[in-house]
């Protein structure tokens, strides 16, 4: 397996089979025949298939029955979708373009044509409810359309089977984390007093996208999120136009993407001379996420994980109220997280060996923040770094 | 009204008031009390909420008794529904962050709470059923929580209202054109056969992303097309490491982005010397482009300008399946398309100044295609361009 040239089937042939037979093995454990995919991350998952063509109606359909999934997309896709993943010309089954955002035809009669065509039993119908591209409409509709069968809620079923990584999900993974450091540094380097912040995030995008010399970038599922000064308060908002003041924070957070895969990575720059307080503030984050990531090992929990960021962080008289990091892996927008494990203290997923999660802390005093992070993996005896950066404070005066 | 900084509330307080007195009069006509507004775009059209938090749950809430809409969404956002909105606090509605991918409590469960607190009657509730981010799960969860209500599909309500531009609106999408045209630029001066794929996207990324001296740029609902040679047959598909080869085409679609607004752009860049076929082809796109174009004023139809194209590339032999253009404005990923209006023959939708399109003729002959699109608004008498770059196949010998 090569990702060397970030195009064409991702996998091997026999790392999908054995992911379907994952998948199969959870459809007949909840008594599922069918199974209808339209999360794009799990539709990649299982077959390779990637375009940016999920703002149209697509789904994958995993009958119990059937060797392989069949995919319904658009006609103009279907190219992609042959070059892109394993599957023979009878499981493409595209639209055509007349059922494209109209008011005459619904994709999802289309589909509900197919399934009682190729599906050799419709009984209990697997639906990823809460999935982003699983429109209610949809929904309703199939449920009309298919009266006899059961609906199920199979939302997070796949999600939860990719939580594990082979290695060779992996090995791709590193190569997503060298452009996140890659990220990292050319936004150090180019971040100064002076410059629009769009400036600084076309920076960030530049390496992005193109990558390392040995690893092309890819667009990642989310932007890169720059909170400068008092909009560090707003893990969200976009950059704008105005230029960067002085004695200030700049919290990137980022990612490199490769075969959609994403080992994100946030870090603090500060522009100018921090005050000892906020000093202070730094050293607690890294103090903190040092103590929780040496926690990292098979057999310990989520919980236990995000125990030992608080107690560290406690004895600085700090406490961080959101979750300390989530489940990495694949990604299609709007967000690199799996939806799977969280690192907070309700959590009680047993970490193994191939789990991948982001850890962000990120502590603030005020309207002004620090986030320091690690994307990692489990491994057989403790964890492999995704990115090397160094996890401290990045001061330039 | 200034877009000049990329930052703060992007329109007047009387632009807001009337967009909502628009929504209300339809929510009126429909028999709907409460309008609850999932689809990004819609949110921030009637408040101007920007933040990337559509990825966890968030809800607006429209009520025919309340002068202002109610935000729901998580507490890390509420810094940027106050510093982005007129809103007062009141009308913030934030929920925990335990309630985030959690198993144990759902945000629905909250706005139920705060819908019950807050509106006056829960009559005729709508909702967009097909919504990119108002899952299944959502709507189950509403019905069942509130049995006495009746649920109404508003799917595309506020969409057809956003349909006719304002001038402030129309201001932005200039903006924005300036940007989309510097992209075609910075591309077309770069590309050259042997480059990486990826490092002719990043040109294009830090183009997007940096804007004009005058405009910043922020990022795009979708990310580039960059369709090269072969790939040409795969609207849809990333770019990848190869690098490019010599005598092929390459399109390129995409789109510059001020405060969320998008004015598309695709060219076609021939990498050597074109086959005097793929100049003919070319030739037959700008022909149509021109006829279909010159045929847009207020009181035609979707319809008759869709078959002046048709009716021209007829003449060449030519056929085009996909329809010719869809309505543009704010986006949101994973679509800038508006969802409403589209250029094709069985559309009826009478143009009216303020309506803006990307008309985007695309012929293909074999594997390989020519591009070349126009955004537009329309206006009293006739259409502005909203790019400049000239309409015409571009050759790097």
């Amino acid at each position: 397996m090569t990702s060397l040239t970030g195009d064409g089937i991702p996998f091997e042939k026999p790392e999908f089979e054995r992911r379907i037979s994952l998948v199969k093995q959870e459809m007949e454990r909840r008594g599922i025949d069918t199974l209808l995919i339209s999360e794009p991350s799990n539709v990649y998952y299982l077959t390779g298939y990637e375009g940016w063509s999920f703002y149209v109606f697509q789904m994958l359909v995993v009958h119990r029955d059937l060797d392989e999934p069949i995919w319904v997309g658009r006609m103009m896709d279907v190219t992609s979708a042959r070059r892109m993943t394993y599957l023979s010309e009878d499981s493409l089954q595209p639209y055509t373009d007349d059922y494209v955002q109209s008011a005459e035809r619904e994709p999802v009669d289309f589909l509900v044509m197919r399934l009682k065509e190729l599906c050799p039993t419709l009984n209990a119908i697997g639906v990823e409810m809460g999935a982003y591209y699983y429109s209610a409409h949809t929904h309703a509709r199939l449920v009309a359309a298919l009266p006899q069968a059961q609906f199920v809620n199979a939302e997070l079923l796949i999600n939860w089977i990719r939580i594990r990584k082979s290695a060779a999900e992996i090995a791709i993974m590193r190569e997503a984390g060298k452009i996140s450091d890659a990220i990292i540094g050319d936004a150090v380097a180019a971040a100064r007093p002076g410059m629009r912040e769009c400036d600084l995030a076309a920076v960030v995008y530049q390496r992005m996208i193109a990558g390392t010399p040995e690893h092309g970038g890819v667009y990642t599922t989310s932007p890169p999120f720059l909170c400068v000064g008092e909009r560090s308060a707003e893990p969200h908002a976009p950059w704008s136009d105005r230029t960067i003041g002085n004695d200030i924070p700049v919290n990137l957070e980022t990612s490199g993407c490769r075969r959609r895969y994403h080992s994100p990575i946030s870090r603090t720059i500060f522009l100018g001379t921090p005050s000892d307080s906020y000093r202070h503030l730094a050293d607690a984050v890294v103090e903190g996420i040092e103590t929780a990531l040496a926690e990292v090992r098979p057999g310990v929990t989520c919980a236990d994980v995000e125990r030992a960021w608080q107690t560290t962080i406690a004895r600085h008289g700090l406490h961080k109220e959101a979750r300390l990091g989530y489940a990495i892996g694949i990604g299609f927008p709007p967000t690199w997280g799996e939806r799977t494990a969280s690192l907070r203290s309700s959590d009680m997923t047993v970490l193994e060996p191939g789990m991948a999660f982001h850890m962000m802390p990120g502590l603030w005093l005020g309207d002004v923040g620090v986030t320091i992070t690690q994307s990692f993996v489990v491994t057989e005896t403790g964890r492999e770094d995704l990115t090397s950066y160094p996890r401290e404070l990045v001061v330039k005066p």
